[in-house]
């Protein structure tokens, strides 16, 4: 018998779960598309801390890619993730298939407006809606009381935290730190996907950042300023091609002039067709 | 002490639910606008006879009226609704202020494409996403194991029971038949508003439906035929401006052009500014 249950149908999941919740046990949920690595594992390990039950839900979720080449790119590996997921200390997996999720017929769509225009959402139209149509699934199937999302998704994190309190969903969602390779490489399923060449520039995205963090420490206020020498030091990175370079409000997203409340500072760099993200924050 | 809870915050709800909640007893859910009639009340009584605790909700929602003028003219009581709520058997009323749904920056929609599109949808852009969203966060806020609408709204019943499935929202949703008066017109909060002339020729509606139903029961199965007879009827009635009148499919509310299949048979008539709306289904 395995170490961890994995289950593919949404009655399966409600039935493991039914005995827990009524209990008074709390259930913690980590949603992914799986290809785990050491951010998803945090976020395992965050809620094996915090609730009593964890559960992670693995599904390369059709509805939030453009591209059906990108979708068909996705790098899958259920045995993989399933002792990763086991070993980080999850008790249940939920990897259904598409037929699962979406049956025949499926019409219903939740999206939030505003906060999904700009950054990922220019370049990604649709995605967002994608995303927020099959976490609202997953939270009514699982049925969480905290769920985790990583701060690299910076736009993803702001736009679930904002679908929940409109929706009045009835969990808490808990932001947890970006983990990063040692060279400063936020961790991701697509970094598989660089080149050597690629992976060797990639560093720069989070040099950037922090040296834009250190200029608003020494005083700088000015966005446009900021952007312009986080593309000063993206331009040593050859092979990459910028999506956006973006200083926004934290909390809607919308582009700032100033520095002058707590914003979002974002980029999104192409290494031929692999896009990464990353972001960080900075308090006033 | 009143016989009643009426409270008008979220978290009243929730704390006075939660209790009986983890005592196990079941929630059934009317949601409401007012203006309670017997439709309603008998809603209240299904719920009363299968639910442990059962609660309604009492809210005019803005975000499904297409005409500021029309929200405006809907009409409130709060103090009858209230007593006739109790007097049905409701233990808990919930009637929030709008800025209690619906706090600034709210931006996040649900949405059920395709069902909303014909019969009521053509006409009033946008309502079926309005009333998507607030039932969405009522049952959010509730969270019933059953919930009761009437099959009057039929549009709504098959848009709510897709969007329930679609989102794998966990309860149960009971339709209702409708209620009529001694005349056969379907209970509306809307009749109040007819003039004693078109209120003396709105019972048309239901006739002209009902003659539809013996016309099937008669063999005859031609949508196009079967529309004519109901215009037909309706010319009798010289107040009345028909919006629409359909034979669809029961389920997808598509178009049909025969009677093959189990089809509902929907009319929507403007007598001045009121507009009224009735249907049959039809089994084959």
């Amino acid at each position: 018998m395995s170490a961890i249950d994995c289950v593919d149908t949404i009655a399966e999941v409600r039935a493991g779960l039914d005995a827990a919740r009524s209990r008074g046990a709390s259930i913690g949920f980590v949603p992914t598309m799986g290809a785990l690595h050491e951010g998803h594992l945090a976020l395992i390990r965050e809620a094996r801390d915090r609730d009593d039950v964890v559960v992670v839900s693995i599904f390369v979720n059709p509805t939030q890619f453009n591209a059906a080449e990108d979708l068909a790119k996705y790098p899958r590996d259920l045995d993989r993730d399933l002792a990763l997921a086991a070993e980080a200390g999850a008790d249940l997996v939920f990897a259904p298939q598409v037929a699962e999720m979406y049956p025949p017929g499926a019409t219903t769509w939740v999206d939030v407006e505003g906060l999904t225009e700009g950054l990922c959402g220019a370049a990604r139209p649709g995605h967002f809606r994608g995303v927020c149509t099959v976490v609202t699934k997953l939270f009514n199937i699982v049925g969480p009381d905290r769920a985790y999302f990583g701060e690299k998704d910076a736009q993803q994190l702001a736009v679930i935290k904002r679908m929940v309190r409109d929706l009045d969903m009835r969990l808490e969602i808990v932001p947890c730190p970006t983990v990063r390779e040692t060279d400063g490489l936020a961790m991701s399923s697509r970094n598989v996907r660089l080149t050597p060449e690629a992976r060797a520039q990639a560093p720069l995205l989070y040099r950037a950042l922090t040296e834009a963090l250190v200029a608003v420490e020494n005083g700088e206020r000015d966005a446009v300023r900021l952007k312009a020498g986080i593309c000063g030091v993206l331009a040593d990175a050859d092979l990459a091609r910028i999506d956006y370079v973006e200083v926004v409000d934290a909390e809607t997203l919308q582009p700032v002039v100033s520095v002058d409340r707590p914003v979002l500072i974002a980029v999104a760099v192409f290494f031929g067709d692999v896009r990464l993200i990353d972001n960080v924050t900075v308090g006033v």
